[in-house]
């Protein structure tokens, strides 16, 4: 275990919140429920973006930045738009020293004021579609916040897109959540569920929101990112319409998809142990930290060039490095330090190393010696990248067994709410909100998606006993 | 001219404003004073971003994220800063529904959060130096707007350093100021005059503050980015303090720097003309625009493919091309629109170079025929990137001698009205805010600044008579 950090089978919460704050990823601001993200954790984020950002442009969208304030009144356009944020909003009524005659909202998401710009923006269906992006921050006012989890500001990105037709919308809504998908499981190895949200648990104001659910190391659901078809909701209460193809006025159909820092925490709680973090090295913003290892000043003099020269050549090959010269700690201090961290590899060079010409590769998903390799300097960056790839895939593989192995498909209610207590429930469900309701009061797990892959046939709803031809997995959540 | 678009020479600020609606760049918010970035001006805000950023980390700076919200309380802890900035604060005051107790400020810059948390950070000189920046959006209230320039909203960065000692904090406020002033000239080929500024015109807390000015196309001044040596102002007022080498208390010496999307109405007025923007060819989001030219369904099938081949050569060559293939534009309603958006080289191919193997390439910033070249298609990506960095250096040229051309050095109060009226004055000035006022007065032109580099010797202030040791650049500004 890491110093100062609790035990995860003594208090998963604590290990997250003390991991958060040990490893420097995040600190709390002064005004409660908001968050500070410190370098560490933002130079995640920057490797986050960087990722989605690249999938985006190469699916055809464009970044742009739309307000922080939106008048009051645009709210109250959609109605289960506003009646959904209403309770989260946070009001600017004063401005330049003057109470204002509208106040203006901190944007809580920014379906709205876009609408109102697309509105201006379209004219024909030959500016169809509309495919952006914005990098920004929101508020969603919050009682019970958690680091990168729920925060009252955190950063994001929201898609807005707007089609000429319902296929066309459609097609988007699911091709972006496929988006989501790939970089959940090949940049942050966390393998994920994509499916369909139920009518209650859909975003305010959607037709249909989709989602990819995660398992967190404590066996409960994290919705990672969302991708909403918004049907014609958002171009009628905004007049987003546009002459067709036969010039008549048509209203747009518009999606929206977001995904935001609590992927930070979705990372954390994936594949962090005792020892604190582990990063998935595609997305780590260290890949590698070299510890040289010495006793005597003598044995210093061989090492330190060494250790240099392994930098030096792991920086030309494009890996993330860094060399740990610190001279005020040992190396075990060193050790501890960034297996907190999270960083996925370790190298270590000491005087027999040298003489040897070889190095200690150490990795931090597996612990010990199991977890070590000896290599040769020769060739070290073809090892180094190897050994990253095959860390990124030894940790998608993990968490995919980890999930498997509570993931239960309960033929009765009574196996339900065992299942439940574990991790996942595949369980029948007749659509019903009733049920859904019910098993929320009942069991305190949430109806997290009905999976757009579906093992085929049809069996009895868990709770009432319906027929029924869907499953959708229901599990405890954040 | 182009269309839609006000001559530069009839009404210089409705060119500025048709330019920047017409071209795409941005639009008016549903919010007074606010700001939509548009795809094509916020690809270029991106550019920019890549540029800084780089910079920023090959100085040692990380990123970070502080929060939005800040509490009233904290701006109050620092005299001038809370002056400075009570009149332009956004402030919320009810959350989720209620009435908060403390109201919260929308961050007009972030030295009292930023200090807040430092405080907690930093313990001993080992921590020290802390080089932390932010991207972010920042509130100020403003009554007078304009696109880009000056918005309630806008983007910017934000640097913020503690230091051990009063000379690092002052090496670093000038390292900073000069890697504006190097993205200023090397990337958006803006010539500019680092200097210091007086203290009338210093940032709210800070000991000294120091700018980089630009000159506009119409011959004003505008301040680019601004770095403050903000000497222990914020240190006593949020208690950043250190255990020295010597295990004594010190409070630290801190900096910040900052620019922000107003680069983006700097480039566009330094550059554009009644044709529209102008881009640098460093940060142009399209440097490249190849329009295809045939009247007949032959020349078309000749013509398309050869301009196809030729986007894929410049695009492996990593040049950021675009292939303008619409049918539904001619040839010359595409050179204007292309021209009113500024792309800085255009290729133009017809039956005739795909006979000759050649291609056409017409400068943007030479109008005419001045500005053509012929081009074998062979090595089209060394002739087109040897185009490039000529138009880069050009644009940088002209700018340049715009600028000393427009330069005046007044040997008295008579010539320094006439100077301020034709651009800038570099005239001689006792350090008096006295006459600093009554020149503002009298001329509408304020002190830019106080140029780090001076021309040497002494002379009598141009307002008072006194002998003075330094010139101070007068200009009436944005």
């Amino acid at each position: 275990m890491a110093e100062g950090v609790t035990l995860q089978s003594e208090d998963y919460s604590r290990w997250y919140t003390d991991v958060v704050q040990k490893a420097e990823m995040a600190d709390y601001a002064p005004v409660k429920g908001c968050m500070v993200i410190r370098p560490y954790g933002y130079a995640l984020w920057e490797n986050i973006q960087k990722a989605l950002d690249k999938r985006f442009k190469d699916t055809g969208h464009v970044n742009a930045y739309f307000p922080l304030f939106i008048p009051m009144s645009f709210l109250q356009k959609e109605a289960e738009h506003v009646e959904g944020f209403s309770p989260e909003l946070a009001v600017v009524t004063i401005g330049g020293g003057e109470k204002l005659e509208e106040p203006l909202v901190v944007r809580p998401t920014s379906e709205t004021v876009i609408g109102h710009m697309y509105a201006q923006w379209i004219k024909s269906y030959r500016d169809l579609p509309v495919l952006i992006n914005q990098w920004a921050n929101v508020v969603r006012w919050e009682m019970r916040t958690r680091l990168f989890l729920r925060t009252m500001e955190f950063l994001w990105q929201e898609g807005h897109t707007a089609h000429e037709t319902a296929e066309e919308a459609q097609e988007e809504t699911l091709r972006m959540l496929g988006v989501y998908q790939d970089f959940a499981q090949n940049e942050a190895a966390i393998p994920v569920i994509p499916g369909r949200k139920s009518a209650s648990e859909k975003f305010a104001g959607a037709a249909t929101s989709y989602t990819i659910e995660a398992m967190m190391g404590d066996r409960r659901a994290l919705q990672s990112g969302t991708s909403h078809n918004l049907g014609q909701n958002f171009a009628k209460a905004f007049d987003i319409q546009y002459l067709d193809r036969n010039n008549e006025l048509q209203y747009c159909w518009t999606t929206s998809w977001g995904m935001s820092t609590r992927m930070i925490g979705a990372i954390i709680m994936a594949h962090g142990d005792d020892k604190g973090l582990i990063m998935p090295p595609r997305l780590a913003p260290i890949q590698v930290v070299i510890v040289p290892i010495s006793k005597t000043d003598e044995e210093r003099e061989q090492v330190l060039p060494a250790a240099e020269d392994i930098t030096k050549k792991l920086q030309a090959a494009g890996v993330r490095v860094k060399f740990d010269a610190r001279t005020e700690f040992t190396p075990g201090w060193k050790f501890n330090d960034w297996e907190m961290r999270g960083v996925p590899l370790r190298i270590e060079i000491g005087p027999r190393d040298v003489a040897n010409q070889s190095a200690v590769l150490a990795r931090r998903d597996i612990p010990g010696r199991d977890g070590k390799s000896f290599v040769p300097w020769a060739d070290i960056e073809t090892n180094v990248a190897e050994m990253l790839v095959t860390i990124q895939k030894a940790m998608f593989d993990k968490a995919l067994a980890f999930r498997e192995e509570h993931t239960h498909r309960p033929g009765n209610y009574e196996e339900f709410k065992t299942a439940v207590e574990d991790g996942f429930a595949l369980a029948w469900w007749c659509g019903d909100a009733a049920c859904e309701d019910a098993i929320k009061k009942e069991t305190k797990a949430t109806n997290r998606c009905i999976p757009l892959e579906q093992e085929g046939g049809t069996g009895k709803c868990v709770y009432c006993g319906k027929e029924s031809s869907e499953k959708a997995v229901f599990a405890k959540a954040y």
